[in-house]
């Protein structure tokens, strides 16, 4: 059983029904909630105090809405790297991303930009928690989550299954936006302090940087990513791939 | 005075030399605190207990390390705008951000895109906290900050100080790629919920939209703007303005 806490987190996770729902508990008196509670038809609603709330959401803004719903469906890598894929599909692979906030916003702009999977490794990832969860603000339940046991070796099936592996890497010699990157891509983003291993980097066909300027040379990890998967998105709609 | 808390925003605020610097606070028994102390010369350097720190942080993380100074400058805009600015100067202009951590983000992504100054509302805008600089990671330290009493009249003074006004806005009907952003340009930002005042947004020459798909069509605001501030750097590179 997994709490999503929040208003839009919720209403997603009703709405994408990914997961079965169990509990829906509505703050007494919360305003605007109607969108949610007609979203859940069929599920028992229960209303109840702040502190209640507060407990169950333990220490996540719950904007007075918490839904107990079975866990989001995490995929095997090597099961789910043999389903057929769309030509221009893109993935994003995430080393060692921890922060919950991160990888909430990871998948929140990997979804927003058309993304169709999350893969992170089983050890050095955030988990999915009621924080990352918040801060994907709805977006965990519309990407698949992919898990895989090693990285490096998660990559090379992903060449296998026709992917193009592009690592986001400030030390590249590529600008990111003179590389080709179009058709069935995966973009590979690591921790903020740490960048991508090198295990995993060596297995990557291409590597790319943000050219920054200024005194100020790094950005955020989530901020790299969407800038990154912004381009995606462009270098597909400039092709008619998007 | 202010407080400036954690190590990257201690060190980038003692390196830029903005303001000055009047007493560091270090955890007795800290490691890897050397390049601060290196920054901090003739500053009196004071070693405390972890409680007296997390006292002055006030709920910001440390990490340690806690400079006193005094506040950052902040410009008023009618001064402000009557400087000469430099033919590819980019700015960016914050309608309603209140979320500290935005603030912050957006100001570290504007100086890493090469942004020469950040413009607020008085009333509205996310005000100058240890927050909000630790979520610049140093990046306030290096960045005209520049407040406007009326946001909407602030834009026409940079138009007539020869700046291009970008509005991003989920509405509008030019996508962010086609649209020409080289030259003198004012990016304008709106809060996350509300997006750009009906005032402000009337006085903006262009309207711009980053072309989301799937069922996620909105991004957290400082993932927007980083996203508007890279495209921006990528068309100066591509004319050799950048």
């Amino acid at each position: 059983m997994e709490r999503i806490v929040g208003r839009i987190p919720v209403l997603e996770a009703l709405r994408a029904q990914k997961r079965a729902p169990r509990r829906l508990l509505i703050l007494e008196g919360a305003k605007g909630v109607e969108a949610i509670v007609d979203a859940a038809p069929g599920i028992p609603i229960e209303y109840g105090a702040r502190q209640d709330l507060d407990v169950l959401a333990r220490g996540v803004t719950h904007q007075g809405v918490v839904l107990e719903a079975d866990p989001l469906p995490v995929h095997q890598v090597e099961t789910w790297v043999k389903r057929p894929f769309p030509a221009n599909a893109v993935v994003v692979v995430l080393d060692g991303v921890q922060d919950p906030h991160n990888f909430g916003a990871i998948v929140r702009s990997a979804v927003a930009c058309g993304a169709i999977a999350v893969l992170f490794g089983k050890d050095r990832a955030a988990p999915i928690s009621a924080a990352s969860v918040k801060s994907a603000a709805g977006a965990m339940e519309y990407v698949d989550l992919v898990m895989a046991t090693n990285l490096a070796r998660a990559i090379r099936a992903l060449k296998d299954a026709g992917f193009w592996v592009a690592a986001l890497d400030a030390r590249a010699d590529t600008v990111l936006w003179k590389a080709d990157l179009t058709g069935r891509l995966a973009l590979v983003i690591g921790s903020e302090g740490k960048g991508i291993r090198r295990l995993v980097r060596e297995q990557c066909d291409l590597h790319v940087r943000i050219p920054l300027q200024g005194p100020i040379t790094s950005l955020n990890a989530s901020v790299s990513a969407a800038i990154a998967l912004a381009e995606c998105l462009r270098q597909r709609r400039d092709t008619g791939e998007g």
